[in-house]
């Protein structure tokens, strides 16, 4: 059904208050999860929230985590999540990715011990909107070979982009040959997925839905996919110290709801401005329009602005509606639509 | 036929310096050239010499070129090259990268005006040495459309990334689905390519070799690897404010010899001990380990030191070796082998 992103906005941020969180974290993290159906990637949108609150009631997600300075030295952040939720700690993160990438040009923050954060383009908004560039990685539960290898290793190890030209150009993508998210959806309709997207342990491809999400996703473009995971891996669980994605419980796997995930986000954020003067935005301007000219189109040109989705349209699944229902109920508020 | 490394260096630096090249500069390009062959990538080593002295005595290359600092602020260097060598240019630029991450946690080094650097992976070491992560962005001639678009936009907009785990981990790939090296291989030797590496501009695939250079190539798994390439350029020549991919010029192309390619290079550099201490060296050294638990191949494990690489073998066209002992007759130097 079709519904306004300020009214989900507002039930998801009371849903998540009322297991726990504070209301600014709450209403961060809402807003993240919404975009996300505003944007059309509904696999990382509100369909996510029902796993949340269940997480969070189950004690592998702590409600009222804080997100701690563990080390900082130049440029350079380390922050501890407590194991709260990934999309207002990440949101966060890149906030002070942009003030320190003020201060000396580029900057890194990693967050370890934190949670799933949805779709990941979300948090290249606070650098673009300060004319920087973000690279964004984050790892997850493990679902993806090494070329050759007999079991998972690596995440869909998810990296995106912001180039700030006008309008922005946003890169956001899994090294996986597809996104687990896109499975996730197929599997609460309870469909099937195509040939190619996933395989078990002797490389057979999976096409039901639900066991493709216990299988094995393929990389993107076999070697070249698996070695862009590992870097994302290093640069995400490797450099935060925190958890691989081999010790990342699953969220979509109810006797992991006890669990902590343990997800670890990296943040680099660089000022342009410091280079070329204005030389590096004439040429990002300058490289969307060829893109245009050319008869192609600019990655993310059509995806809205964080903090203007609210009088977005979104479409959620009546499946997901009814499992928000039942959450609203249980809570004590009104239905969710 | 085979000959010994070292004396490969000795020799493409004596031809480098016969053509203006100062002794270092010449030294460090002739090891980065070398290397290639030594990783068996013949596309990148020596074949590509007689390329760079031709533009050298044309003034395509400019062999007293300095690497002067245009912009510093922080941790961020802005270098411009004078259309010198990419390979002495961006091991410089790489060895600055790790002096400022010792500094500052994380540096960026950005060179424009520069040229070809050969196989990126070899820039990766001095950073990695120093037990820090590197990053490395390069564009070159557009040869990649974007999806959908009629006309090239990009380089191969190759990616490598360094992981100091041990041994460490070497990520080097081009966002294209193949590298545009293996297609100039393919044309020196005369041969054919396969199916799916290049197209013409209705999109149809190009399996002759030569012609295929003048093509397009095809982006790593569509959309995902436009989008990667589009992050290359932005990193590359979009952040130093240089020339854009659609105004490099080809330096297998004759008539382009007296044209500088103003090529941009950017190095990332990460000091991993600023966060979590040991902790990040233990997972980097876990993850490597997985990946030869599970069966699978560890990127860039069989690469020689760039600086321990003399008493490697390396095999060398004859074709190469004719056009070297030209070159080397022309410069009034003994036979190349």
């Amino acid at each position: 059904m079709s519904l306004k992103a300020s009214h989900a906005i507002k039930h998801c941020t009371a849903l998540l208050e009322k297991v726990g969180v504070p209301e600014r974290n709450a209403q961060s993290t809402a807003r993240a999860i919404v975009i996300s159906d505003v944007w059309g990637n509904a696999s990382h949108g509100v369909m996510r929230l029902p796993f949340y609150l269940k997480r969070i009631t189950m004690g592998g997600v702590n409600p009222e985590a804080e997100l701690n300075v563990v080390s900082e030295r130049g440029a350079i952040v380390g922050l501890d999540g407590q194991d709260g939720l990934g999309h207002w700690q990440l949101w966060e993160a890149a906030s002070i990715g942009v003030q320190k990438a003020k201060e000396f040009g580029i900057s890194l923050v990693s967050v370890k011990n934190s949670s799933h954060c949805g779709a990941l383009g979300v948090y290249l908004y606070p650098a673009l909107d300060a004319g920087q560039i973000a690279l964004i990685f984050t790892n997850g539960p493990a679902v993806m070979p090494a070329v050759g290898g007999n079991a998972p290793l690596l995440s869909t190890s998810p990296i995106a982009a912001g180039i700030p030209a006008k309008p922005p150009m946003i890169i956001d993508l899994s090294t996986s040959a597809v996104a687990r998210g896109k499975i996730a959806a197929a599997a609460k309709s309870g469909g099937t997925i195509p040939d190619g997207w996933a395989v078990d342990k002797e490389g057979k491809t999976i096409t039901d839905a639900k066991e493709a999400l216990m299988g094995m996703l393929a990389p993107l473009g076999g070697a070249k996919g698996f070695a862009l995971g590992l870097m994302v891996e290093s640069l995400s669980a490797g450099i935060s110290g925190g958890a691989l994605s081999t010790e990342v419980p699953d969220m979509f796997n109810p006797d992991d709801d006890t669990k902590p995930q343990g997800i670890s986000h990296t943040v680099i954020t660089i000022d342009p401005s410091d280079l070329g003067d204005s030389a590096s935005y004439d040429d990002f301007n300058k490289l969307a329009g060829n893109i245009k000219k050319t008869g192609g189109r600019i990655p993310g040109v059509k995806r809205a602005h964080p903090e203007e989705v609210e009088d977005h349209e979104i479409t959620v699944a009546e499946a997901v509606i009814k499992d928000l229902n039942d959450w609203s109920a249980k809570l004590g508020l009104p239905n969710f639509s």
